[in-house]
């Protein structure tokens, strides 16, 4: 048997650590050796995850994230910390030879300045920015098996991308007055304490938030005016949904032709012919986000309503699988030379 | 005291019926004396529905919808059941001169063809059409208190006229482009035994459904466009909630002008000074459904996008209360002349 | 009409304080004139609760607890703030005149070594013991209707005392082996930010939490005694449900005789004949806590088992309304001279 | 590569059927080569399931349940119809040399006069009660691995045996006076559309139903005699959860001496040491359902209460997976020969 790929996670704590943990657990040709948390180190696991015990995880203890003993012992390592935090390490990581999936926003905007404005913060690592490559399999595959650094791609943006490329890239809609409004499950909302996520605050409710604002905006316009070659402006916005994973994003887009839904189907279906993680529904199916829990699927249904002349695009998938963890192992697969749906659920868990 | 108005419910079974029974137990100037099931008639209330047991109404006999008997001991009747079956009884109901609540769809487009499009069946009582009111009192306060056939209004079109009228009275908006992005609760789908609306398929899931297809379409269209002086063609678009209660509707058009969010709240304020249901929240603030819950008020949060030029409307009801039965006992009290308010509590339950 | 009796409320900011909030908008005899909070005076309560923006509460500044001022200015005040600082709070108000109902701990438990030893610290105001009233209007009517301070009970003991008075009351069943396993809503563990009740922690999970060790049980053991007339030790157990509200205790006695579930009914239909919050089931019903959401009643279901000799009783409140706030209205009422059902919603939001 | 096992579902619609088409997906030694439904035959599994879009399970033509044609295909069967139908299915597969795996009730209960009592039926089958196995690998490994018929045990029995098991046997506890109060989640309620099962019926609400009567207690009631050396009969009684998936069972039983908690998790932990995918928790943590969803993890947790001297045991299993197909697998797997993990997922999705 070959040797196993060594990986790092930096920040375990929080929900997208405790994702890769799980996913992690199945894989049969990488291994978690490090997993680190300011706060945790000493512990195993199995300490802080209950539902770890028993397993192989389980047993692992947890260290303080020092990029030495990372470099040492990684072949790559996922960073799951807030962004400006991980640009250092990955910085720091980088120059030690260690491959690095970052699934912080840090090297995801290619503009340093937009980046600042956008976050309110100083890109003190832009020297890093030029060979981030941004780690969306279906656009950038061959990127990403040669890259030693990926900037993962936000939740939200992932939804809107990869539903809004193959309509953009045909032509077949207008780049302007297109609205995005997306639906994303509370566990994007992290693991802090807050009351606004108390159950009681959330449960039984829903609501608009970051309406116009939100951080996620700049990415997805880089993204897709690259895809249509020209600069496109979009009204994107976000819901908080009552449920534990899911992002489902309703786009509306203007048609730029008498374009049936089967045409629009069929360009759908052959973009991604050979992308098996999207699916693109049958005609009168739409997307629900438990039909991808737990998955890395993003799943793709088709509206043309020629009484507005438009066509509605909704995409589905798990923001913590598909939209953070699961797509970082995705990338971490492709970079380390493995087949990129190692160790990933395919079958969601129905009910 | 004064004597009571005595009213009646045609279709107690399902969450609309439940929702009348509710408010109707703390009203203290109307009582409802005859609720009619096909199949549960001989029972009490409180067979049917154990919360109701040691409530006055929860002895009140289940009887056949019989119009004769309905007309000799009701002042006011509402009409809980499916469309079509609905305008016969009303029918009925008018000739024998009791007022009536309609809570279907029959009475509420004005143009028959229209309704017989989008409803795919024959309105055979459109000679009642003309006298029928749009039951919206925040529009129609006065032709309300003077009507005796009221065409209680869809919940979606609840939330979406409520939302756009102030600002396409004022011209702040273009009348082109208009999306409408609804999210309805559950109980919106009806108390019917169906598999989709299972527990376990609605639970920790979200969906679109009847995107650029839903009959509320021309109700709202119809009302806006009588707003705006001209004709309207909206996008709208539904998706369902695993919540219980509750519709958002996030709203998406273009500026006409350089409007301030300053400007638009104010216009806003100003047209719902005076109607004390409909909250107008301060800027950056936005809805949310448990703000709302078993009440009649509709909150609306305003954020004004200068990127896209676009003015962002989100409005929140309660879809049982506001957008059905709580609608429909505002509008019983105005027609029998009481305070619009009676009965209907104001504080929702939080959490 | 006759002068508003004035109540105040220290602690509005948790769950039971916005509880209490929601049903004072709807009293019409007592009108909320004082709420406090150290970290919110000077704000509104819609302010901080939006819900409540456009109604008469919503105006009010919340203060700073100040005793002579609650004194100043209230009839009555409620005390929504943890054990400990309440017994402080309460002595004040008392030697001031006021008349005060405490949601807390505090002056529940007789026996002043007995509360130091389940809560862990000193009992500062044991003068007051004797005088406090248990706030259990189904046992202590009388005494509640004299008295100035009400220890108002806890929302487990509640459900506990409720459904097992009758049986041992009228000597139906044993003593020995009462095992109460109790289910709570989430609100039940407060408002305050914390890991283990974020939404995505208590979503789509259960869990058992103080087997044998909570707080409340000495509370349930002191006045099932009493009821019976000798010392009762039980097993009383917790367990966390995803929900806002409710409480379920299903409750294992052994039969003292060959009583048979029509006995057992009559029993507990007779004691609770005129005691109208309190809903004995017919046979072969079980409680549901939707049943009873929102509002003070308790409901009852009676299961005698012959194979195991068994009497079991299953009780359902709604934890925050009878449970805590909603009972300490009506204990205010009492203290007040009021009807003890004002401001009570007693219809339950369904769904 | 050595030659894949086949295996057949009689019953694929239902959520037990819906979970063995996930767990299937992702094993690598067993392969479903036939999916039967009398309603659903001709579909693809894709076509009811659109969550299997693009996985090769996806493309099974549903077929109608005819035994020879799964006899002529398929090494093993698994059962998930009704009782009653499941027995005859049984006797025509194992008559033609098949495997079989039956998930309903109709061989797990050893005495034919028991069966027809609580099931309320006849049980036509009778001759071939005394070779089907209880297939709970915990306690008849040995049998289960030479057995050619498995019972597969009920979801509740499977939580209440694997809890009591390690107490009873070591003499722990009295065989007297057990109480097993349950809690599930409404996926063991099944995917029939129902009323009392819908959304709104369930969500934000608990229930006790079946007390002291439901069929599982003969089961449970069989198994832990078998293991006491005694009769034994509980009071087991069940509640309705609104999650998914999931069961909790407290059990309270009577210590038999004076035995301290440390004492009890030795017994626990060694009976269950070379069982691996039972779980008892170190002192002082109990179980939650979130920690085994998905999994075949049965976790334990052992709290002992000198007050009432009294060994309460809380388990938690995934009544679907571990109480239902993944357990079902894990017979499967066994008399054909494999590991019992295989195609199980052990860790569970969090959140």
């Amino acid at each position: 048997m070959s040797q196993l790929i060594k990986a790092g996670l930096v920040g375990v704590t929080g929900y997208t650590g405790m994702e890769l943990a799980r996913l992690m657990t199945h894989h049969s040709s990488m291994e978690l050796v490090r997993a680190t948390s300011r706060s945790e180190a000493g512990k195993t696991l199995a300490d802080i995850y209950p539902f770890l015990t028993r397993l192989p995880l389980g047993e692992l203890v947890i260290s303080q994230p020092d990029p030495a003993d990372l470099a040492a012992e990684c072949d790559v390592v996922f960073l799951a910390v807030p962004h400006k935090t991980a640009m250092e390490i990955a910085a720091e990581l980088l120059d030690e030879g260690v491959k690095v999936v970052d699934l912080s926003a840090d090297f995801r905007i290619n503009d340093k300045a937009t980046y600042e404005e956008w976050y309110a913060t100083e890109h003190t690592k832009p020297e890093y920015l030029a060979e981030a490559v941004y780690g969306l399999p279906e656009l950038y595959l061959d990127e990403i098996m040669g890259a030693r650094l990926i900037a993962n791609p936000g939740c939200y943006p992932t939804s809107a991308i990869l539903g809004l490329t193959p309509a953009l890239s045909a032509g077949l809609v207008s780049t302007e007055n297109i609205v995005i409004d997306s639906k994303s499950g509370t566990s994007g909302a992290g693991r802090g304490a807050k009351v606004g996520t108390l159950f009681c605050e959330v449960h039984d409710s829903f609501k608009a938030y970051g309406l116009a604002s939100h951080r996620h905006t700049p990415e997805i316009e880089q993204e897709i005016s690259k895809v249509a070659g020209k600069d496109i402006t979009v009204s994107f916005n976000t819901h908080l949904l009552p449920i534990d994973r899911g992002i489902l994003s309703t786009m509306y887009t203007t048609l730029s032709g008498e374009h049936t839904v089967d045409d629009v189907l069929e360009v759908y279906t052959e973009f991604y012919a050979d992308k098996p993680m999207v699916r693109v529904l049958p005609k009168g199916q739409l997307p629900e986000t438990r039909y991808v829990r737990g998955t890395v699927f993003c799943d793709i249904g088709i509206v043309v309503d020629p009484r507005t002349n438009r066509l509605i695009v909704v995409s589905a998938i798990d923001n913590l699988c598909r939209g953070a963890s699961g797509q970082a192992l995705m990338n971490a697969n492709l970079i380390c030379g493995l087949d990129i749906d190692e160790g990933l659920p395919m079958a969601p868990m129905m009910p």
